[in-house]
């Protein structure tokens, strides 16, 4: 059966002029894969009169509403109050989620302020949607053959919410449409550039819905079949990956969502083998997204961040007379780095950076966004020249990219050489 | 006087899982500028139903309405039919308008296809606003008090039409309503203790609206301030933020919008000195944050990440007996860090980070979250305990804030003491 969705999002600050409801774009996601349409979203701010208009509209039209935030614990917060004045019911203290939430403060060396007392009120006849991430409760709430989730607004706290809570409810409701997903991540090439390539593949499949995004520095391909048994649509799905990934080669580095971090993480453990780090431009950045996995000290021991000339001699061993001659930002001084930060740190593989972030020190002959990017590995060094385009954070989030892509190409060769 | 708007984007589009609606993040900006508060957005998609109900629900509730979008030339672009029904209007056919669309085709050497005959039809009574940019005219409605302004989509086409015919009949309206606009910011107390404290301050100014953010680690806290003068308006901000700032103490890092990272390196910068870091658990993010800032180089020279024991030695020079006895995650292993990191940089000022940021690692004596942060300075070497919670990436996030605001507190007491 084909059901329609409303989502509303909740909050002051959605409705200045900075901030945009993301939160939404994940929810359609979810909702399209079990063939859910979302056709109309609202925002709307801390005013309880809107706020209960707003829902008892989407009541009226949509078969699924959902809302986002205004769960807090302050005045602000005012989701409780209105989703019960707009579904005509009492508001219910629950002991129990006082309790909850008193022995969570306690854990944290902290006394819960009254006002949290706020978060132990729920909607008459909702089940209760626990939140191990946060202090707001969710709540589900059905009405006829309508359902309505209350969620927290933090991304963190309302996916895992929806995954675990909501998701496996409204599927019951939709019947048996099987969704298989893969999110597939290109380097290297553009958004218009990867839907020339992918468009003719991913259009000869039925059912099958593509959505394909930018993300800094790399297009993600999100494909989805549906079908009516999960058999059927894993196997197709995965079909699709497979042509999808022949079309791209190395420019695909995950075929299952994986981020690029988590790739390096799998070749070098899969290798047994170790990485060191030596970043100036980057500042710390690579290092920061090598360790963002979980267990990367199996493979991950050190990263050093150069800024001054004296540090890339003294932590490196970069020679005085290549900064002299070359500047800091030559391919000599990364080749002289990554050798350097090997031999020092005895790792396998290392990694050096160095370029011109800006918004200064751009020159003629090395503007803003030169990057050097050396890889030292069993076989010697080698570094490439990239230039990068940008503000001083996107060339940034673009060089560790591009420094995280090199290591990847290098692991890859090494084990075909082999 | 203190009007309120709402602003409806149309589209199916931007009902997908990839794009938001960014169009009214620019008008938002715009009508705050004059005193206007938008008080709620709707995103519809290409349905003319609900289109109608959004725009005439939107005309009861709120004295300026924009809709962004389905001016185009297709079927699909239903904003002209759907308004006019909303407004219980007729459409009227404009031979001028179709005459410029003919002579524009004619000039790119193309013959206007009929279907573009429908960009000619306009809401009865509505002022036509020119677009010089695109095909679609947009319209300008009065309604006794009421302004309603249907716009292109495109922004390049939107925002001229906005700011050239939209923007100085609001004006009129409003009257000479001036705003001035403070951002501060908070950390180490949550979201209901800073509003515990800010309420009773903020409600005490008349034309004065707040709203607070809650980002990770920090508290926001934007205030704004309408007044009859420019002059009023910033200094009744001013003084608002300094009742706020006095109530706050060393809890405010920031009264004007400034990130941590920022705050820290105006300091550094005010005194001439310089930092260097040596990191363990947030894995380069604390070097990533500082380097963050343009010109760091002026006061950042060096960090360290060191995960493993053996790069604790070799590059801070950690004693092998401290990690024996106390283990890498220890105030001894943080104070030594420190103070070897200061040492052999020559920076004024270190900071160390050790801890488990999880998932894996933590016993029942130092769970996962437990961090040690340790400052050296002229003055010695002291270390502080901390129990973060949250995932990984929080617990990584929080940490690095609770480091800068160590270094940050650190330096405001060096001054202090002279």
């Amino acid at each position: 059966m084909q059901l329609s969705a409303e989502i509303i999002a909740i909050g002051s600050e959605l409705l200045g002029p900075t901030r945009v409801d993301t939160n939404s774009l994940w929810l359609t996601e979810q909702l399209n894969d079990i063939g859910v349409e979302v056709q109309l979203k609202t925002i709307v701010g801390d005013d309880g009169a809107r706020l209960e208009e707003a829902v008892a509209d989407a009541v009226k039209r949509a078969d699924i509403i959902i809302t986002t935030g205004g769960l807090g614990p302050t005045e602000d917060d005012i989701t409780r109050v209105s989703t019960a004045k707009a579904l005509g019911r009492e508001l219910v203290y629950h002991d129990e989620i006082e309790a909850v939430l008193r022995e969570r403060f306690q854990r944290w060396g902290r006394k819960m302020p009254e006002i949290n007392k706020r978060q132990a009120f729920i909607v008459e006849g909702a089940e209760i949607l626990e939140n191990p991430r946060g202090s707001a409760v969710g709540m589900l709430l059905e009405l006829g053959a309508k359902r309505i989730a209350i969620l927290p607004g933090p991304p963190r706290e309302n996916q895992p919410m929806f995954t675990d809570f909501v998701l496996p409810r409204l599927k019951e409701l939709v019947g048996d449409v099987f969704v298989a997903r893969r999110v597939m991540k290109i380097v290297g090439l553009g958004e218009s550039a990867v839907d020339e390539i992918a468009a003719p593949i991913y259009n000869s499949v039925e059912r099958a819905s593509t959505s394909i995004l930018f993300n800094k520095t790399e297009v993600e391909l999100h494909v989805s079949v549906r079908r009516d048994s999960r058999k059927e649509a894993d196997a197709d799905a995965d079909e699709l990956a497979r042509r999808l990934s022949d079309a791209f080669g190395i420019a695909m580095f995950s075929t299952n969502g994986e981020t690029m971090e988590e790739v390096i993480g799998r070749l070098l453990r899969e290798r047994s083998e170790t990485l060191a780090l030596a970043e100036s431009c980057t500042g710390g950045l690579v290092a920061r997204r090598v360790t963002e996995v979980a267990g990367a000290s199996a493979y991950f021991g050190e990263g050093v961040v150069t800024y001054s000339y004296e540090a890339k001699v003294r932590l490196l061993g970069v020679r005085q007379e290549t900064l002299d001659k070359f500047g800091a930002v030559s391919a000599e001084c990364a080749e002289e780095m990554a050798a350097g930060i090997r031999e020092r740190s005895g790792a396998d593989h290392a990694i050096s950076i160095t370029g011109i972030a800006g918004p200064d020190g751009g020159t003629d002959e090395k503007p803003v966004g030169t990057v050097f990017i050396a890889y030292a590995g069993p076989n010697g060094v080698a570094s490439r020249k990239f230039f990068l385009p940008g503000d001083r954070y996107l060339i940034r989030w673009r060089t560790s990219q591009a420094a995280l892509d090199v290591l990847r190409r290098a692991l890859l060769k090494a084990s075909q050489d082999r």
